[in-house]
């Protein structure tokens, strides 16, 4: 058994103890004589799982008793219309649009009523973050609608958009879970776990209860109001019950070492030295404008495809996996989520120096 | 580690091979230095996964090239509203309700359009599948649909509906790959993976290519399109690629253990040890008529109550799980899908008798 690093943008690399855990619970999940994956969702055993693991997501990360964690399918991808199938009471929203899944939510918004393009920052490839202090916010929007941790393009929002008193969403499926976070700044937000929280297939939906309403769009699916999921506890039909087990797992692990202003001081020092490093390199570069900068998602360039490819395919011998940048970007990427220990992104730095000199 | 016998309704009790493997590559699958749960969707190594995967499903299952296969999320009850927003071009359609979740799509699919009730077996409780060899379809109708085994009840279809030149839409989730299938028969057939296949968050759906339009009704959420997931192979967003790998590693167990035919064989010697039993004790008796059982879901009852609860509460200290009876229902059910072994229909016939022997 080796393992490499992986710098995927997800899924992404979890942490060894959840994944030992889950090896040794495999076909006996404590005592029980099944696997957690042939557990009835409705058994005693499984409530106890998911309860738990909702349980430590309020205690890591504060979450009020007025929102509600669902646990739901589909990706961040299906809630780009199950928010506005919800919340689209005045038939008018306001978006930013920082990058594709962004642009993707602005436009199955368009689907639903009118959308707003509040800002941009298209013009730039992406590469920074729109100054969102005075936006043409209107009373009558029903929300005001953001990509908080932009995966592709390696930016994120260090200020909430000040959204003049209307609701704010967010898809943190990139950030969350990486620092402490103020649930009561955002009437939804939601995050795909396959970046910082879990296995693909499982995302997480925390909600305000008071946006929880019967009053859906016409046509809504079943399946797509929250007000069903939030009736019947995540379980109106089988969750993905395997996937939130992991989760709940992550989540234990994240209370375990310290829960997240450790991790985010762990995250900033990580991020920090491959920054550093491509700031002072005289080969590579950083894409992004340094206010902007994810600490999970860091796109980098030479500036020369040949030698990026070269890069990409050295780095993967030695290694590193992923590296390669998004297919709609080009150039290197690396995600470094919370399981990504410190030593790997030293390491990583330590390879692109050597790679430095040998291309000087 | 100590393996009970689990005779859940889903999620069900899987190969223990399969369980195995997928502990033995949980931190490093052949090689690649990590989870197939924190492998990039886009690797090569997880394209040969979900390649193979599919082939494999193809090669089991007989589908024909204008048959598509896709791996979607939200189970079973987003199809039922998937099915008619890309398929109700008429706004007409045809429903046989034999049980919970066939009553769930019908009522789904009232959303979209008209739908008929062209049979129904709630007279009797769905205990018996209708006679469907000449129903009220007319050809407006833009399909009809069945619930093939119904999992709650215990009913199965031996024979499928007439339904005079009329699409046939099928749920095949808990009789999915437990015998020969003919695809040919069907427009659209989608399976939960949970009973048959694999961990819940993943359902498969194989639909005959001409049925796949850009053509929804409007309002379609983009994920709600299937023509989006077949165009990028299951993959416009990311896919529950675990529980994609653990469906794969099931359906080569199958091909491995001779594939659907051996399986049909396997499957009706098991239920016959059951049913022959239940026909013949004076204390249990199986509640579906002869000929509309199914061989996956066996629901059987004392007649008495107190003995049901008594018989469930001595049936778990004696290793035999889950044989409570739906909530909606009561009594017991043994659910013996393929990856419970003859042995422990042997061992649970054994304790029955038993159990009837004292409480003579």
């Amino acid at each position: 058994m080796s393992r490499v690093y992986n710098f995927s943008a997800g899924p992404a690399v979890l942490p060894v103890p959840v994944l030992e855990e889950a090896a040794a619970e495999m076909l006996d999940y404590r005592g029980s004589g099944m696997s957690v994956m042939e557990m009835s969702h409705r058994s005693k055993v499984y409530d106890t799982i998911i309860k738990e693991a909702e349980a430590d997501l309020r205690a890591l990360a504060g979450i009020p008793d007025n929102y509600k964690v669902l646990f739901l399918q589909g990706g961040a991808s299906s809630q780009f219309a199950m928010v506005p199938m919800n919340l689209m009471k005045n038939k008018k929203v306001g978006h930013i649009v920082t990058g594709q899944w962004a642009k993707k939510a602005f436009n199955e918004a368009k689907i639903y009523g009118e959308a707003v393009e509040l800002a941009s920052s298209a013009d730039k490839t992406f590469s920074y973050i729109p100054d969102c202090s005075d936006l043409a916010i209107t009373p009558d929007m029903d929300y005001v609608y953001i990509c908080e941790n932009n995966t592709i393009y390696g930016t994120k929002f260090w200020q909430l958009p000040n959204t003049k008193g209307v609701e704010l969403v967010a898809d943190v499926s990139s950030c969350f879970l990486s620092e402490p976070i103020d649930v009561t700044k955002y009437g939804v937000l939601f995050a795909g776990a396959q970046k910082n929280v879990g296995p693909a297939g499982v995302v997480i939906c925390i909600i305000r209860e008071d946006l929880i309403t019967e009053d859906t769009l016409p046509g809504t699916p079943t399946m797509f109001k929250y007000k069903i999921h939030d009736d019947n506890g995540s379980m109106y039909n089988t969750p993905p019950s395997y996937g939130i087990y992991i989760c709940g797992k992550v989540f234990k692990w994240l209370l375990n070492t310290g829960g997240l202003s450790a991790r985010k001081d762990i995250n900033e020092k990580k991020a920090a030295i491959l920054y550093d490093y491509l700031d002072s390199s005289d080969l590579f570069k950083a894409t992004v404008e340094a206010s902007s900068r994810s600490l999970m998602n860091v796109p980098f360039v030479t500036g020369n495809d040949e030698l990026d490819a070269a890069f990409v395919k050295e780095a993967i011998a030695a290694g590193f996996e992923n590296l390669k940048g998004h297919r709609s970007v080009g150039g290197m990427r690396a995600s470094i989520y919370n399981a990504m220990p410190t030593k790997g992104v030293e390491a990583l730095v330590d390879f692109m120096k050597n790679f430095e000199t040998k291309n000087k």
